[in-house]
């Protein structure tokens, strides 16, 4: 990869970070890697040892090698993967199950896996044609299943906590689409921890700082497969053109990602957004006649409006 | 320009505006331009026509179609030109001089001219040339001097209001700047209407809800003859570079550019950032102790510490 010694040791390196001024060999990375999602658990206060983790892993290079350091720090962790039915042409669904469910086994570790199809009588393409909602947005319309059914899982099961692995240009992408249209509710919520709330469960993102390149690096180096297929639904999303745009950036200012986010998180910290009426949380929640999910309807939640035929 | 028929007339439209869903022909363009600057004047409350207006002009097409408009629409105005001696290769400041000057005899309008290198014996190429804020940043320290200079004249001649022609795109791309870094001094202070406050004249910029090819567009159909050419020193700042990344996201999304900036706007008038530290303001300001102008530091201004060998 490159000509430049380990920092840590006379090894060669085997990854260049610009952004942190550091080149490292693969054991010292591997290392790095490691204790990097150790000081984001303490800095954000996200869970301890003493408390269940439910790790939401999609197959994905991400997600799979959090899971794999969470397991490694000793953490209490299952894994829930949910098949959301994506498999027209490159069987996505079938191929990140398989994927998931091979990670699991080799490491003795409990994954719970959701089938939507089975669960709701329909794949994600096929209620995303159905509703309006999905053919406008595709990815959002997925993104709020997703998010029923992680939540609904990790109730219905006792787990305190719900890791995801967004990296830090997932949660740039975010931020950046949240910030251009200056959606004060997003903004507000925007966070490496959400509190649980009545019917929510706490909501924590260990690997907000890290590069996607560092968590590829770390699933490759550590020699975890996984799906590198993209969802086939994702083409053309907002998400991947504003990622492309923010890596264009990134290359012209290096460590452009992580300041801008790091930067967003100090304002709010200070006190930004604090004031503005989309600040006030959870003031009109009431649960979802159907499901029983906090919702800010006063019928049935968007998921349940959604599946609900 | 476009086959389209203006939404006012039957005639042929001169410029069609996707972002506003509008097209319309020469004389109902002009027509708009006016209207809608003085909807800004208004929505901002700017200024009325009893208070003496110095409007800053750079011989460009923005800042002669704010005098242009302004004039028409019978507000006090004199302008105040700046010629910064940046004349190596294409006589940029020389030329821009002379748009400026003509534009004011033909409308029998008063036009003060400030030339720093005869006020300060250096032109701003030599200033940047020889101090290190200079040399890192040239647009940054030159913004300086005439942001300095500004205030200045207008408070010396007595003007009430200094008006700057920043259009949509200037303001976008500032904003941009300052939200990719969380400037958040500066997110306190970016607004169309800086008011007075001990030894700053007020601000405005009632250009800010147009784009950049709205004022060009302007100025041709106006057959305001202005310097075409961008300042020499401007290529490759990060403006510039912003202004590129965001017009490839309006071509994507229509209107995303006035939906950032009102969006932003908003965000603040619902109370954002009035929390943070950085929103009080003045606190801190004294005269400089050569020029008089406020400023936060404890010895002399930036200004006076760049000009001043």
């Amino acid at each position: 990869m490159t000509s430049m010694k380990c920092h840590s040791c006379t090894a060669r390196a085997a990854i260049r970070m610009r952004q942190h001024r550091l080149a490292l060999c693969k054991d010292h990375y591997l290392e790095w890697f490691v204790e990097q999602t150790e000081r984001a658990i303490k800095k954000y206060q996200m869970f301890s040892h003493d408390e269940k983790i439910l790790v939401a892993v999609s197959g994905g290079k991400d997600s799979l090698a959090l899971w794999d350091v969470l397991w490694k720090s000793g953490y209490s962790t299952a894994g829930l993967y949910i098949n959301l039915g994506i498999d027209s042409e490159e069987s996505y669904s079938q191929e990140s199950e398989r994927y998931t469910r091979e990670f699991a086994a080799e490491r003795e570790l409990t994954l719970h896996v959701v089938n939507v199809a089975e669960m709701y009588g329909e794949t994600i393409p096929q209620m995303t044609q159905r509703t309006r909602r999905g053919r406008d947005k595709p990815c959002s319309a997925c993104g709020m299943v997703k998010r029923h059914e992680m939540n609904r899982v990790a109730r219905d099961l006792g787990y305190e906590i719900l890791a995801t692995a967004h990296n830090l240009d997932d949660e740039v992408a975010i931020l950046f689409g949240n910030v251009l249209t200056w959606q004060a509710d997003l903004l507000v919520r925007q966070s490496p921890v959400l509190e649980a709330a009545e019917g929510f469960v706490r909501k924590v993102k260990p690997f907000v700082r890290f590069y996607e390149r560092e968590t590829a690096a770390y699933t490759l180096l550590r020699d975890i497969p996984y799906i590198e297929e993209e969802c086939p639904h994702a083409t053309g999303s907002k998400q991947l053109y504003y990622k492309d745009l923010i890596n264009k950036m990134e290359e012209e200012q290096p460590g452009i990602k992580l300041a801008f986010y790091v930067g967003f998180l100090n304002t709010k910290e200070k006190g930004a957004f604090r004031n503005l009426p989309e600040a006030a949380e959870g003031l009109e929640l009431s649960p979802c006649p159907n499901c029983g999910q906090p919702t800010t309807s006063s019928g049935l939640c968007a998921f349940c409006r959604m599946v609900n035929i």
